[in-house]
């Protein structure tokens, strides 16, 4: 294609609500332009790319033996009724009543819908496993869209959803979405990791996150140095410390510390360091006989409240008692309790667990404890894992320690179990003529956030860096001063014919620009590969070439430049 | 692909609601399941034929110089007040507002959105024309959706919109595009025709619209026996009858008709035929001066109305006088009115113009004239033409006669000229410097309608007969008793690979169903080349072939069945 065909929209001016690197390129490379809050229109140049991960990601789907259907956008409000959904999705799930007041949704997800197809078209053991899947405009009417494309309202998500009749044939399938959704990702070119995932309020068991490794992401990843060991790190488990609990060495002692409540200032004031120090928090329960519930982790980890909230003594969600509950259990206020004489249930973290002559706050306002013991001076209920896994940390695999990285959530895979076929009574006859409720996993990819997902990780100073697969053109074509110099022309025309005939994904630069303009959008666009055509190259016999992630440009000779080129972009 | 892979949902129930072929076939063949009124899931197969036609669409249009992009489902209100089509609308377009109050619709068009996009992108007539278009989920809400998805409320259509410096440069761009959508449809295999359309609501000059030919049509086609033209039966212009009106030969005589209201009931008591009757309907003025006017039409003619409120005396839209206003300026009630001293304007239809000697009601109830004669008896105010052409009309092209035929649309081209382009203030600099308003066109496919369309023009009692360019499959192979003959299966196999190894998409049945079941599903579903490999055919070296549209299938030698299946496939 020619620059002269083709809305090139490359702008200097960067919006002031793009912070991240992706939403500024993706304008300023003329990709996407706001519609309104949340809302994008696609430019021919961001489409582009957008079809490139599409294709992609059907070509992965459908060797894996996955059909493609298509579900509508407008939902019957009904359906989420069924599954009780209807409650729990809250404003996000856009509602809205049609001209005979019938209730509809702009579909956030299709969880309800394709069950309702399952149940209505599957009846026989024998039709199973199925596999559908779809790429299709979803709507999320987010609190607060940002980013860009990244979290916008109207996006395109890949959505499958198996269904199974048993656990088995669900984890095997599961198995090969999780190849699938690899090879999709290797094939994008991203850097990124499947990580074991929360299943979060969608239920069911068996989860995994692929999440595009890049500083700006939202999402904390724990990361095994030796292997591929990832998690989350609301999710990474936190192994308890090698070796017994030192014995205690010094004598409880109760030291005043006036004003001072944090673990800093603690540790600040007795100028110990915060490992020394445990910090407790109470925590509403779940039953009538404990209604309130102390959590220990040492003073420099932090609580996850995930893994917290899964405890059976502990109320989900996670709830922080009121200053009125403090004072009833421990006798002082939040900043001073501590597990000494505490009695209540008091949950300790497996490394908080491990410790000894420690520092607590003594459930006296202006007051700490130092030189506590487990057993001698304080009770454990129980050791579980109650913190948030840091750098440094063994990993959960044995294998090595985590690092922790951002993480852009790409894709989601998720083993359901019968969450919506028993909601929606989606069964099969079986092998013994029984109806039996199906098994059912969904595998998702976020389409439009894939796109900004690539630029968050490939992008410097001057643009976008498209990986090979998903550039919006694979070659760029920069002739100089071509309006001037017939021969300069004809060369540039002789290649770009050349690489339309081979089938390459080429933008020949035609307009009348100075070099400058045209090497910056060209830069900006994040076109991989520059072939450079001018007067002085073609009197030396040579055609200059440039990977967009090279400092310098190359000059290659005129009749070995297509085999090189060729090369190229074979790597 | 194999029928096992495959959602093979075809079934012997035809929903109730469903009343065309294409509904019913559509459902029967598992291409489609409803989700709810006007709102349906596409099953694979029928995906498979939507995505063929979506691909003809896109190679046309880019090969046309069109750019594609995507803009959102979801468009903000304020657009459509600007454009001031928030209150012309109507109900069709669904309106809701998001968490934070503000105003949306369900985009039901994209004129406004792509509008709004030249006026910041496009800065200088340099850039023109441009051509954008997208292949796009928009929501009508139908009062009354129907016949599956041919009048559904989520539908896919293409949209394209063109923008100009000039009159002249639009109408280029509409010729290409004319051009295209002759291409698209060519391919897609449909007798189809372009059809001189009204621009109605949209306004604008100059507009096509693309009819397939269909007996369940619901538009009514006018066209030549001897030429291109085609017009749709409301604006095919009637022509005058050759030759002047014959003299006046009889006395004007008033007769008594008691109890006749219609031209049915005056022609029969009269004992003439319709013809020598003329049928005289008052209508409201458009003008103070001239309240009721009176529309002239012969006897067996219809008035066309959307000629008559054209005229400039004549309320638009069309109202007929009230029993009062009839009373009021002709004396009489509604069935005995006629051009005979009547003193209001009296526009005459350019054939009943011609009439002499007629028939007409004497403004008196019961009562008729005989003998009635133009100028003498009753003056005209102005010949125009007024009604509805009929089968054997002259065509307007001066070429032949006009046969009248039913139509699908699946296509509108329009000229909108400046009216989107003005109302959003839509300008670019012109070579003078000076900020010019654009000239725009848009050019619409509606995608699901064209499968519908094509199941309508191609079907029988056995189902579908898909044209080869758009059938989910091109071949189905099936083999019988494969499951019990090895050697069959083997047959099966083969060919199937080679034929897989050409790119020719195949549908392997490889279901253990008894041969009939697996022939009435394959002729459902519509495949259009069918081949049976059996015990008996191998023992004579034999493979069968059907051509969907055949009566008998053929047999043909193993070795040159390759060979001859291309030939068929080339046809």
């Amino acid at each position: 294609m020619k620059t002269s065909s083709l809305l090139l929209a490359t702008t200097r001016e960067t919006p002031s609500d793009a912070v991240v690197a992706s939403h500024q390129l993706m304008i300023r490379a003329g990709m996407i332009r706001p519609l309104a809050g949340g809302l994008y229109n696609w430019l021919p140049m961001g489409l582009r790319v957008l079809r490139k991960v599409e294709a992609i990601i059907r070509q992965e789907m459908n060797r894996a033996g996955a059909q493609e259907l298509l579900m509508p956008v407008v939902q019957p409000l009904e359906l989420w009724e069924e599954s009780g959904r209807d409650e729990t999705m809250g404003a996000e799930m856009l509602r809205f009543t049609d001209r005979h007041d019938r209730s509809f949704v702009l579909g956030p997800t299709h969880e309800e819908v394709i069950t309702d197809i399952v149940r209505k078209e599957i009846r026989s053991y024998k039709q199973l496993p199925v596999n559908f899947y779809q790429v299709q405009t979803k709507f999320r009417d987010e609190r607060r869209p940002r980013f860009g494309v990244m979290r916008s309202r109207e996006f395109i998500m890949k959505d499958a959803y198996s269904f199974h009749l048993s656990q088995e044939s669900l984890q095997e399938t599961y198995d090969t979405m999780f190849e699938a959704y690899n090879r999709i990702f290797t094939r994008i070119g991203f850097e990124y990791r499947a990580v074991q995932a929360d299943t979060g309020a969608i239920g069911g068991d068996g989860s995994h996150e692929f999440h595009v490794l890049a500083e700006s992401g939202e999402d904390d990843i724990a990361i095994c140095s030796n292997s591929d060991y990832a998690a989350n790190v609301e999710l990474a488990e936190a192994l308890a410390p090698r070796g017994t609990r030192p014995e205690a060495s010094e004598e409880l002692e109760k030291v005043a510390t006036p004003d001072t409540h944090s673990i800093e200032e603690v540790s600040s004031l007795l100028q110990v360091k915060k490992k020394k120090t445990v910090k407790t928090l109470l925590v509403q329960g779940a039953t009538e006989g404990a209604p309130v519930i102390a959590l220990v982790v040492r003073g420099d980890h932090e609580l996850n409240e995930l893994k917290a909230e899964k405890h059976p003594l502990v109320a989900s969600p996670l709830t922080m008692a009121s200053d009125a509950e403090i004072q009833a259990a421990a006798g002082c206020s939040a900043g001073s309790i501590g597990p000494v004489n505490l009695n209540i249930p008091v949950l300790v973290d497996r490394t908080a667990a491990n410790s000894s002559d420690f520092i607590c706050g003594a459930n006296e306002d202006g007051f700490h404890y130092k030189g506590a013991n487990w057993e001698r001076d304080a009770q454990i209920t129980e050791i579980v894992d109650l913190r948030n896994v840091q750098k440094g940390d063994p990993s959960a695999c044995g294998q090595g320690k985590l690092e922790i990285y951002k993480g852009i959530e790409v894709g989601h895979i998720f083993q359901l179990g019968n969450k919506y076929s028993e909601a929606l009574n989606a069964t099969v006859q079986n092998e013994n003529s029984r109806a039996q409720v199906l098994e059912m996993g969904c595998y998702g990819i976020g389409v439009t956030r894939i796109v900004a997902a690539a630029i968050e990780q490939n992008h410097d100073d001057r643009g976008i860096i498209w990986p090979d697969a998903i550039a919006p053109f694979q070659v760029c074509i920069v002739p100089m001063q071509m309006h001037k110099s017939p021969r300069v022309a004809e060369a540039a025309q002789k290649i770009y014919d050349e690489l339309m005939e081979q089938g390459i994904d080429v933008l020949f630069d035609d307009r009348s620009e100075r070099p400058g303009v045209m090497f910056s959008d060209m830069d900006l666009i994040g076109i991989p590969h520059r072939i450079v055509i001018g007067e002085r190259g073609l009197d030396n016999g040579m055609i200059e070439y440039k990977y967009r992630r090279d400092e310098k440009p190359q000059d290659i000779a005129e009749d070995e430049f297509m085999a090189f080129l060729m090369q190229q972009l074979a790597k």
